[in-house]
């Protein structure tokens, strides 16, 4: 039995409790039904069945290498299942007709890549950067440049990448140190060194296309002076082919611990090993104007940490599916206080604190699940939205929302999967099982796309004080509103809107208190704290609302969705306590410590 | 520069904490003083420079394999070391005088164990196995056994095995299904399968010694039917060497997520392979009296469980001292609030989230390393006790201590190491830097030698009710005096002493609510959760014990200490309030939660 994500869930999210249906009513997605999502769905998780899913072991076993003439290998199964993708069109899926897309709405573009994602995290993310990078220019670059770079990407034929990152500038990317130089016909030249590059290598499309971040002379220090340029691995031909080798060399792979069926990698650009138009120097085609290159890249790297969240979400469900499956299956011991040592063992689902491993893992991925595609719709939301002022409000929004669905499924689904382990026993800490891959191919996230701590920090620092605190409160409106609905059902749904008013009061008191002497290293000092304790109460707010969209239908499923929203209130959202209790105080421990006590 | 533990805190727990020094007015250790445990201390640490450091990251990369004539293959670095180990004699180290052993204390011989555990876990595993295995034997084996099996074990000739799993029984040792048949000779012949044995095959040592469960007829059904064995790869010879190959095969080798230096194998015994005196079935030689087997196997157990402990402290300590070392000389980003965009970029040890994640690290590996030491010097008590009643508190204590000195550094230390890939950044996640092994190696520690959950059964299930609650009352009066200790003291060690009374209070009245009504299914359902908050309480009390012992001191050292348990009582302590609470309502949301909720 193949796994990726439960298919009666995505319907249960996307139907009955975000009615992405509705959105068909829109002009945007006018030409969309419930079929066609479910056409998109269902094409999904036969693309994942067919190529994605019977080589996702063999690609961890089998890591990329570099040939000694420079080039990637890798196992063919990658090609073949990107190749089957782009084939079926869904890359273009989100993007405007204009461009060649299908204006298939965030939501359920999200649902499908998730799917992916969970069948095969290191080839679907080959596609997924594709897809980010393709927004970006579609949003920012000039009709030409769409046409040259955009249009084979969503075609499949080209492939795309992010390149932020340097050996000595990870987080810091006010110290990059690449640089770009204009020449008179207006391209740029870029030389220097990028570090962490996945998909930044390989002969898997006719090309790469490279978004790349560099310095220009010019701007204020630091970040200011950062502009974004396309550096094609291939310059383009006149016939939309490929033409002319770029200067962008591949210097190293990095071995990772998981992800690994991802080629990552070190680049060099502009080092003279190639030599386009008879001089060194990778050929640079700036996006935009100068020195904005970070705003236009943090558009991209928004959209990228929602998908990060989605991958981290994926990795999780589907370890937990696996769990589900094993515990069913195992049996092991006797019910606690069984009389006869001589009956027969039972499986493992009937011991309680194995239920409780599983119950944390559905309660952490569904719970994720929610929160990505919540996020998602609200970009649809974004898209089609009537007018500026609601425009700008679901924006910032979404600004305050994306920290916490990076961090959150990044942290929690990572747990899902060491619990999903856990639930496997010896078993799951051998190769012969899935989980352990899944464990360390998940264990990426909490770090790319900004840290934890960097998340925490943008959340505390600039999201919820950011005009005047004003996305804060659009959250809580809908928070409370959620727990408004809860009280007037009554009973347990009353009960957790209590819980639940009174943990995000929590968070907005301590808010303030962190920011009372305005002092950002005393509202910092444990922001990754905070982002904890926000990203606990937000999801259980979007439980509840699943709670809530269960109404009185009884059966399985339904039961099973409000006994994890139970599991949520009693053993998770309690926990948060503590954690506002601690910022409350301004606790100063690890702002007082001195590196030389460790 | 090599890590291992840091000998500072070594030297601290030791002499200035648990005053081992006064053990040595004790008959037992009166040939030991401060200058022959520092010799064990050095002689270890270069031991683990020059043999066991310089393989850890080889012996993962390179894990053991089986050759087409079923012998087991793995790279020569292994056996040196361990040949180098039992040429310093410190096998022996614990060991009575009479059986070749140099009589010195556990304490020490647990924290030269845990320095090499921290150096290469792999390795030092089969070193800790045979002085387990010794250990049993010497305790429950006849003067011929001893003569026979111990002495080889000790001279690092012949190394041990426990053989307790099976594949279809894992934590569930009433479900094993091998047998043993007694023959006229007093000899018994063995037949089943064996599975998750560590060192179960090699060619390190001369011979390999098992110690195996199998059940004999006339038992009572389940547990009470087992009896022990010794089932050695080869048979004694008559001249204290081997003799005839014994009919144990190795059938396969497990291919785990970590700790792949140590061969894990599935073994058959009595398969007809191999026909010892011209007969199938492999000749076993019954330890003590049959049907007891458990019993003595659990004395192995014990020990077995706290070197568990010890093992995920090691892990957790050596991936710190990493991450220290990393912070100090990785430069990223500026403080925060800093102006000047053009400033140099500062070690990350100077951001407060990096502080946050060095600490909890250092709370985690410290806390475990004094946990385990202090068991060990129970144990040395335990072995000096002046009277009978004395040993049974000292026992008593003991088993209650057990199921955290296992559970919690494994739970802890590995976060430890989780915390220590986070500090690393995307460096972290590739195998160029240690902490990712380190992370995968310690992964295995909530699962052998009892999981995390069997650890949470047996302590609220059998050890806190044993004799009247005794263990508990013993317990909480020792943590007792070291709160009206830091009363005393008044000022911040007053504060952590009403935190502490405060928290063991609430411990003990949930055992109480939780066993009211006297029904184990009531009392056990979140039994895993009553494990980390009594965990976490007892790891508290012995920071603050630790805050008492730094007394007045000044330096970086101790106030690195007094920080430590200033974060701990902080930032962790505080998390058993809703475990406790939870408990005290009864919560049974995992006993209703139905599989096919699922």
């Amino acid at each position: 039995m193949t796994h990726a994500l439960s298919r009666r869930d995505l319907d249960f999210l996307l139907y009955e409790w975000l009615d992405v249906e509705s959105l068909t009513a829109r002009e945007r997605f006018a030409d969309h039904s419930r079929e066609t999502f479910d056409g998109v769905l269902d094409l999904t998780a036969d693309l994942a069945d067919k190529y994605f899913i019977p080589h996702n072991r063999l690609a961890d076993a089998s890591e990329p290498t570099m040939r000694p003439d420079g080039t990637v290998e890798m196992i063919p199964d990658v090609q073949r299942a990107l190749a089957a993708y782009a084939e079926s069109g869904l890359i273009a899926g989100p993007f405007d007709h204009e461009v060649g897309g299908m204006q298939l709405p965030t939501t359920l573009a999200r649902a499908s890549m998730a799917w992916l994602q969970a069948a095969n995290a290191g080839t679907s993310s080959y596609a997924l950067l594709t897809a980010a990078n393709a927004a970006l220019l579609a949003e920012y670059g000039t009709p030409q440049q769409i046409d040259t770079f955009v249009r084979p990407m969503l075609e499949g034929r080209w492939f795309g990448t992010m390149c932020l990152s340097e050996p000595q500038a990870g987080s810091s990317l006010a110290d990059i140190t690449t640089r770009a130089e204009r020449r008179p016909d207006g391209t740029y030249r870029v030389v220097g060194s990028k570090m962490w590059i996945s998909g930044g290598d390989h002969e898997l499309s006719e090309n790469i296309v490279h978004l790349v971040l560099a310095k220009t002379p010019g701007g204020k220090p630091g970040v200011h002076s950062i502009s974004l340029f396309i550096v094609p691995k291939y310059l383009p031909g006149d016939d939309g082919g490929r033409g002319e080798r770029n200067d962008v060399t591949l210097t190293g792979l990095n071995h990772k611990m998981g992800n690994r069926g991802t080629v990552n990698t070190a680049l060099a650009l502009g080092d003279g090993t190639h030599r386009p138009g008879g001089e060194a120097g990778a050929v640079g085609y700036l996006v935009g104007e100068e020195h904005r290159g970070l705003s236009y890249m943090f558009h991209m790297m928004n959209e990228a940490r929602i998908g990060v969240g989605f991958l981290a979400t994926a990795l999780g469900y589907v370890g937990y599916l696996k769990a589900v499956d094993y515990a069913a299956g195992r049996t092991q011991g006797r019910p606690i206080g069984a009389k006869d040592p001589a009956a027969p063992p039972v499986p493992i689902i009937a011991h309680p604190d194995v239920r409780r491993m599983l119950l944390a893992q559905k309660a952490y991925v569904e719970g994720g699940l929610a929160l990505g595609l919540y996020c998602a719709k609200l970009v649809d939301d974004l898209d089609t939205a009537a007018d500026a002022e609601t425009a700008a409000d679901l924006e910032l929004l979404l600004d305050v929302l994306t920290p916490i669905a990076k961090s959150w499924p990044s942290q929690w689904c990572l747990k899902a999967n060491d619990l999903a382990i856990q639930v496997h026993g010896g078993y799951g800490y051998t190769r012969d099982y899935d989980v352990e891959q899944h464990y360390r191919d998940n264990r990426l996230n909490p770090i790319h796309e900004g840290t934890h701590g960097v998340q925490g920090l943008d959340l505390l620092g600039r999201k919820v004080i950011m005009r005047g605190g004003r996305g804060l409160s659009l959250l809580g409106a809908r928070i409370s509103a959620t727990a408004d609905a809860a009280r007037g059902r009554g009973g347990t749904a009353s009960a957790f809107a209590d819980g639940l008013d009174d943990a995000w009061r929590r968070v907005v008191e301590v808010t303030g208190t962190l920011w009372a002497d305005g002092d950002p290293a005393t509202a910092l000092a444990n922001s990754s704290v905070y982002l904890e304790a926000f990203g606990h109460v937000v999801v259980a707010w979007l439980w509840l609302d699943q709670y809530l969209a269960c109404e009185d239908r009884s059966g399985d499923f339904y039961d099973g969705k409000r006994m994890a929203t139970r599991y949520f209130f009693a053993h998770e959202l309690p926990q948060t306590g503590p954690w506002t209790a601690l910022l409350a105080s301004l606790d100063d421990t690890t702002a007082v410590m001195e590196p030389n006590w460790f």
